[in-house]
């Protein structure tokens, strides 16, 4: 049986869960959920010897250090870690990790690496049926039930059923008006587009000579000349920075044929932004997810968290507050999004 | 012309303000309204030496290196400083500044450091007022226009007219329950008993022997065991820790029988809340008043304050946010009296 490599992805900037992410610590190298960051997380979700094969882990120079370092945390020392010269969005970069796997036939499990999975049954349900799918040449995207109708994701339309729940895609629709997303909502055949991906390195590839033929000549351009320094690969930066910037999503998966959706309830979240956050935390009987050195007196519904000096709330409700080094933000619940402009 | 003798007492302990305030470091000795401290516009709201002696400060020997230094930043090099042993409540602390008055003939017009005034021509228009009943031997208090049926202060009923429009104080109403707060500023006839007082030194002693001599007695016997450094003044710690504590109010004030008062509005605050001081604050246009270390985006109506990390706010409203070494406040405003129970 052949084994699953993982790919996790590590590009996200940090601007959104300002102040705690910064860009030397982005989102993913926090431990916002637990006491294990979500980087972390991410590699342990598909970490059993049986299924995985070690990880290649595509991430920024900038972060090298931080990642050799949590890796080591978890026992994680046989990654394969690709150092991007610069942010090309996803396309190149998981380019630059299907060049890195060990053949064309490897099993690629692609996953961001700073969204929370609540329940690991279902992920790993899922990836077995989409390895099937995989393994019959197909780019495989996990479809996430959605919750409401969001407007800042990728949706899925599902068309014909292929077997085991899982569908050929119909088409992939872009961050849709309030409208159309409550339509799919309401109809029931669409997904969240997660960012979480199963193929064949070589699928992949061939998809990527057909429709972004750019992308995959700078990738291979600068993974020939590359240098390796123990796990760390160093693609040649010149060749990268060439490439043209694109997602996976517009460069390949919405261009080409063979697509198929798994869909999966697995308490997905993006965490992008602290209500996000607020909704996957754990609450105390008032509804107050409070992290740190924090105390409340009559507090409802607020997210609290503080990394550094203490925060005394005192009877108010469904806020977010947040003290980190020398910062402390305050917000409504329902108005996180605004913080990236903070940052 | 009798001049007249300041006499600032500055005994707060600093809870209601908190985390700005602190017992090292109570409300008076803060920049809490402007640049100056309360303290520092208190000795300087009655230093026009035309009308007034140098003054008597009675604090406690915690604050004497402060008191010190807030004074020769004004300019002010010539007070007397008693410095209480232990803290005795309003009536011993008066008693050591009446005895350590130059002669009983003094005219001591005694002021908590921690209030704010902002009309200052009615603060003197008043004191000139007050001057006149006092130099005819009345124990003179302040009478503070409400402006609200507040139930922390105490009020003062007024009696039939003297002249300049004060009265005779028909009687002390302390902390009344809502209800008679309301008939009472409906009645228009009762004022706040703000603690400003002016009487002759002599008079004053003379209502201590009568009304409070175990407390007067004491004061007398620390008074005599005083050692002097400089302009500081130290009364002997055994005879004034042997005195009962009591407030001036109760002690004298309310059994008086020549106790007159002068109605005046002028822009008083106690400044006892985060509400209060919100109330007296400068604020922008969209109500907030804003201090220090902070920013804001559509935010109405808040007070935001920071003496150390930086705050950013968003959308919020009606809120107190302050930060202070490493503690960092929220409270909603109206329930700032709850504040107290976190310092």
């Amino acid at each position: 049986m052949t084994k699953i490599t993982p790919v996790v992805l590590s590009g996200g900037s940090g601007t959104r869960l300002w102040p705690l992410s910064t860009p030397t610590r982005p989102k993913q190298f926090l431990p916002l959920t637990g006491s294990l960051t979500m980087f972390q997380l991410t590699v342990m979700r598909a970490s059993d010897p049986s299924l995985y094969e070690s990880p290649i882990i595509v991430a920024s120079e900038a972060h090298a250090e931080l990642i050799v370092a949590q890796l080591a945390e978890i026992g994680v020392t046989d990654a394969t870690i690709v150092l991007e010269p610069c942010a090309r969005n996803t396309a190149p970069a998981i380019a630059l990790a299907a060049l890195a796997a060990s053949n064309p036939e490897a099993l690629l499990l692609v996953m961001p690496s700073d969204h929370a999975i609540l329940d690991l049954d279902a992920f790993q349900q899922a990836t077995a049926l989409a390895k099937k799918l995989a393994e019959d040449d197909w780019l495989v995207t996990f479809g996430i039930a959605p919750t409401g109708p969001e407007t800042g994701y990728g949706y899925i339309a599902a068309g014909p059923l292929l077997q085991d729940g899982c569908h050929a895609v119909a088409s992939f629709v872009e961050k849709p008006a309030r409208e159309l997303a409550e339509t799919m909502l309401a109809k029931g055949d669409h997904f969240w587009n997660g960012g979480i991906f199963l193929f064949r390195a070589g699928s992949f590839l061939d998809e990527m000579q057909l429709h972004a033929p750019e992308i995959l000549e700078a990738a291979m351009a600068s993974v020939e000349g590359c240098s390796r320094q123990g796990q760390l690969l160093r693609p040649d930066a010149a060749a990268f920075t060439a490439s043209p910037s694109d997602s996976i999503d517009y460069a390949v998966m919405e261009k080409a044929v063979r697509v198929a959706t798994v869909p999966v309830d697995m308490g997905w979240s993006d965490v992008g932004s602290w209500d996000a956050l607020k909704e996957i935390g754990l609450a105390d009987l008032s509804g107050n997810v409070l992290t740190g050195n924090v105390r409340q007196i009559e507090a409802q519904g607020n997210l609290i968290r503080s990394d550094g000096i203490r925060i005394s709330a005192i009877g108010v409700e469904n806020l977010i507050i947040v003290a980190a080094g020398n910062e402390v933000l305050i917000v409504p619940r329902g108005q996180s999004q605004k913080v990236k402009s903070l940052a």
